[in-house]
């Protein structure tokens, strides 16, 4: 069943009739080919869901009825921040498709000193709608109550100065697989709460330099490894997103 | 540092000198640009893994000697197998080459009744051949010392007849995940011992029918989900064997 997010709280969605317009209109409409009676989630900027019914369609909105509350929790207990050295190619964005599946809470990018790719501010403001969008796409599909905020810094000193923000911050380092580390990763998922955040940091193809590693390490992060293979610059984050469900959504619930 | 397999075993390579000809021979000299006194891993068929230096450069071949033994595990402790129905697209490379990285033993495809792509018997025979191919590149670049092996089957009746050979088999099922359902994939991953074998099937874009379904579990397979998000069928074996990895590899060594 389709997924729309409204930019409106529930609340707010109480005092007048529920809509859809603008692209969402289009989607059900010419996409899904929805038609009155059939249904769709609508998800609230405050997290709350419900299944919706089409009660009519007009030229350029359609109108809908609450039929129930979704009751399921669909997000991580903590919030995971996704941030990648800037990668070629077009590998940002199947991080930011999978990495919203796999349940991260936002994404950030930033040049990497081996970063090959230079974006300047125009080209990485096109390229930040570029990834809300498929943000928002996949956010829709996986069923999340979250659409994943995704931030490009254009400077480095940037991103660092926003560290000290989150309550955790792993470096996955590929020296640390191959010299067989595998203790932090497990450490920092068992002694997260909920409702806490953490900031994964993953370099580019290249990889972190030994500069960018002892920033970090004086920032407060941690280095670990994503178990003893060397994963991909895009294939990394995959590991630790399904690692903290499997930790904290499926583990814990046993 | 780059990673050849080699098809003989270590026992068999002591018999004569250590080389490296054709594709790889093209690699390391014009690719890599690698010269004398450069190194690189070498993996036998029996999955040892040695680091050798290059002595000499010849016209199609290049000669090495073996400097040290590579100790570290690189291997799940089970041997997993990821099945696809066929998805659309290039989304068997995404699974294959991701996949291969995070540590699968092999990979299945087969005919899904939802499955649109419809592959003949050559288009098969072509496709299995690429896929081998992007197994044995992702297996080099993550140190991986076994080449996963890809095997499509044109009927979903041969598939069928190999589900007696698995020691364990998942079906990672959609209405699981609505469900709520969090148990079978700790419970298998908990229970299943080193050298086992575990087969996990995922179903095509539309999902798996509900005849397939009853089919598998009347094979002894069990219904799992992976979270309580929906994940997309390239992105849910990425769930599946990086939580392996977390529960086998990680959290058993703290």
């Amino acid at each position: 069943m389709q997924r729309y997010f409204s930019s409106q709280t529930y609340e707010e969605s109480q005092q007048s009739a529920l809509v859809l317009s603008g692209d969402d209109f289009h989607h059900s409409i010419h996409v899904m080919r929805m038609k009155a009676g059939d249904q769709c989630y609508l998800v609230f900027a405050d997290q709350v869901a419900i299944i919706a019914e089409l009660t009519e369609v007009l030229a350029e909105t359609v109108s809908l009825r609450e039929v129930s509350r979704e009751t399921q929790e669909k997000e991580l207990p903590v919030a995971i921040t996704i941030a990648s050295g800037y990668p070629k190619g077009d590998k940002l964005d199947l991080i930011v498709q999978k990495g919203t599946e796999l349940g991260a809470y936002q994404f950030v990018g930033f040049p990497g000193q081996t970063s090959v790719v230079k974006w300047d501010a125009k080209k990485l403001n096109k390229r930040q709608e570029r990834l809300t969008k498929i943000a928002k796409e996949a956010a829709e599909q996986s069923h999340r109550l979250v659409q994943p905020e995704v931030t490009l810094y254009s400077q480095m000193s940037e991103f660092m100065a926003t560290l000290a923000n989150y309550d955790h911050v792993l470096v996955a380092y590929e020296e640390s697989a191959k010299a067989g580390e595998h203790g932090q990763l497990v450490k920092t998922l068992s002694q997260i709460k909920p409702g806490e955040s953490l900031l994964a940091v993953f370099g580019p193809e290249g990889g972190l330099s030994s500069q960018e590693i002892q920033t970090f390490l004086g920032a407060g992060g941690s280095l670990c490894a994503l178990g003893p293979r060397i994963l991909r610059t895009e294939t990394a984050p995959f590991y630790l997103l399904s690692a903290a469900s499997y930790q904290l959504e499926l583990l814990k619930n046993v």
